[in-house]
Parts: structure tokens; C-alpha cells; sequence
């Protein structure tokens, strides 16, 4: 098996992805994925700059790192690239005012944005609380509106959890699509920006290659 | 305004909507449109075949029925063709035993088809019963299956109830379609084998003309 120095050779930077790569999520936060901690702290401990791009939308940036820290991660919050704070910065860039469908566990990312009056409706993973009702109110805004906004945090088919697979955003963004005939802005990957403004936090060029290499740890074993 | 005669010169039979036609679906059953009870018992006195085509899924026909009947409409239940009924002839031609993603109120309509071991899900205007956990158990149904098969009585993206606009099933369908990959199969307007059913069952040859008549009302005042 080629070492890590030949198979990461001009490799600047390394974007790892959250669930589904360090842990599992699931009742209780979920469990990391066998050997990821260990992998993590190599990847730290070499000339590589490490940073965290997720799509998580149900947990605020501070919840997520506390749950993964107490697994024994070795990651801070100033190293997560989330879509609800890239949101926060668009809707500020633009004056939007978002009616929001979202987890509450990621409310309190938007406290600082101004709810009222709405002229856009911002969808992210709102797992339980995606009811028939709040699906309708959102879509009821959107229909008010004479240019109606969705930005989608994401647009993920499913993701798994301990207890199987779960309906991600991107169903009910594509419902909301299709009832009002628009087309979401999505904010996370694989939308391009999400992956270029990762790499400018990273301190990475973006005409640079980016690899995908968050499999060597297993294909090193 | 041309009359009548002339306007339906060569028009055999009428097929009538029912929900936006005949009345505005909403709470205690909604309300019937002005002038429609008049229109459609000028109708049913003339030489024209009638018959009923809806994509209504949440009551069933018999219910439906005696709705329209206590508002004052001459109409019977073997006059109308609806998604469920014709659902069920599918399932049994092709042992399909499905899921039930449905409103509690059409459930009687499925009394008779076997729902063990499902291999298929059916979809249908499930209102406040579109809940997350109710579609998440229908999309691990579909990711279980080796051909996964979803039947969508409808497509319709959103309907008018007195109330309000609200999301109709065609949402919740493109929803499950992003989410597993795939594409639904359609029992209801506007699928052509739907149209056909109908005018079969009004004793009208499906190559002979169909006509949007119903507007005809409206016009003659």
C-alpha cells in the first residue's frame, strides 16, 4: 500500500465531511465511525491543514462540536464550515427576512436575523418538525410572494442514522419546488461557493485541486 | 353568447371536475360554487352523457358523494371515477400488495386489498397524515424494495380549500421520487389511461373528441 506522503503528494488542505465520516449520527449524537478519531488526530499532526465541511442543519455549529468533542474528536468550532451561518451571511448581503422551517436545534444560529414581514422562506433539515402544517405555511409564504426566494441549507436525498435511513432536505425542497414551480438556491454542498468559501477559510486557493481524500484512512489500513 | 346547442354541437358526454367545479373543498366539506347545483342539473335534463372525473383522495366516494348530495348536487356514486377505486383494479392485476401513505378517510376504499409485506407504496393526498415519520416509513418501504414501485393517486401540486391554498400530493411525490431515484407512476388526472377509464365507463369512445366543457356555465350568464 503507498504511504500517505506519495498518495497526498501536492495536497495542500484536507475538507472532511462530518456525518457519515467521523460519526454516525443518531440517538444520543450517534457514534464515530471506527478508526476516524485516531485518523483525525494523524491528519492534524501532519503538514496538512484540516477543515470541517458539513451540510448539518438540524445542530447548531456549537452543539455539533461539543457532541463530537465528547467522542474525542479533536476539532473546534472555528474549523466548521456549516450552511446555517453561510445563510446568515446571504441573508444579510440581501436584506432577506426568512420565514424559517428548520430544527429547532439550529434556531438559535438565526437570532440575530429579522423574522418579520418575510420575503423568503429558508429550509434546512427540520427532521420531525417537517409536518404537514409547517410544510403548508412555508408554502403558503413562498405564494405570497411576488418573487418568491427558498434557500435550501443542502440538498441531501437521505443520510443514515443508528436506526436506518432518514428523509433529508432535499425531499421537501423538492416539494416545495414543485408546488410553487420554482427553483431553490441551495446553500451547502455540492453547491460550489459552499466548497470554495470552505477553502478561503481554510486559507487554500480555490484553483487549486481539491481530492477527495478522506477515504485514505481506510485505504491505508 | 352563443347558445348551448351551438356550443356543444358535436359533444357527446361531459366530464366534470368536482373539487374547483362543482364546489370549494374546506372545513365541514366546504361550499358549494355559485350556480353549479343549476348548471349541473340543466346538464343531466339535456341529451349529454355525465359523468364525474376527480382526483379527490382523501374521502372516499362514498362519502364524497353524500356530501355533494346533502349540498344539493344530482349526482350517485356509480357516476364517478376516482383515483382509489381505480387504484385497487392496478393493484390486484399486478399482485401489488402496497404501503398506505393515505388520509384515514379513503382507507375504506383499500378494505379489500391484502397490505402484508408491502411491495409498493401507494400516495395520496394524506393532509395533516403527512407527517415526517409517516413519509420516512414509506421512502425505507421504497429504499427496501429491489424495484421499487410508487403509485401517486394524482399529481397535483396544491388545491384551494376555503381556508386557504394547501399542498397536495404531487408535492409529497416528488418528494419520495428525489429521495429514492425514481419515478411515480400516476393514477389520476392527468394521465391519459385515466381520461380513457372515464369515458369507458361513460359509454363514450375515447377516440371521438374530449372537450373542456365545464367553463360553459360560466360563459352562458
Amino acid at each position: 500500500m503507498a504511504a500517505w506522503s506519495e498518495r497526498l503528494a501536492g495536497v495542500r488542505g484536507v475538507l472532511l465531511d462530518i456525518s457519515g465520516v467521523l460519526h454516525d449520527s443518531g440517538e444520543g449524537g450517534g457514534v464515530p465511525i471506527p478508526g476516524s478519531v485516531e485518523a483525525l488526530a494523524r491528519l492534524k499532526r501532519s503538514q496538512l491543514k484540516v477543515r470541517f465541511c458539513t451540510n448539518e442543519s438540524q445542530k447548531s455549529r456549537g452543539d455539533l462540536v461539543g457532541l463530537l468533542r465528547h467522542m474525542g474528536f479533536d476539532i473546534s468550532e472555528g474549523e466548521v464550515t456549516a450552511p446555517a451561518p453561510a445563510t446568515c451571511l446571504i441573508l444579510k448581503e440581501r436584506g432577506l427576512r426568512p420565514h424559517l422551517l428548520i430544527h429547532d436545534g439550529i434556531r438559535s444560529e438565526f437570532a440575530q436575523i429579522d423574522t418579520s414581514n418575510p420575503n423568503c422562506v429558508v429550509i434546512a433539515d427540520a427532521g420531525e418538525s417537517f409536518s404537514y402544517q409547517n410544510m403548508n405555511k412555508a408554502f403558503q409564504v413562498l405564494m405570497e410572494l411576488d418573487n418568491p426566494v427558498l434557500i435550501s441549507l443542502g440538498k441531501g436525498r437521505y443520510y443514515k442514522e443508528t436506526s436506518g435511513l432518514m428523509l433529508d432536505v432535499g425531499a421537501y425542497t423538492k416539494a416545495l419546488e414543485y408546488a410553487c414551480g420554482i427553483k431553490a438556491e441551495v446553500v451547502g454542498k455540492p453547491a460550489p461557493g459552499y466548497f470554495q468559501s470552505a477553502l478561503q477559510e481554510m486559507g487554500v486557493e480555490s484553483h487549486e485541486t481539491v481530492r477527495r481524500c478522506w477515504q485514505a484512512k481506510i485505504e491505508e489500513t
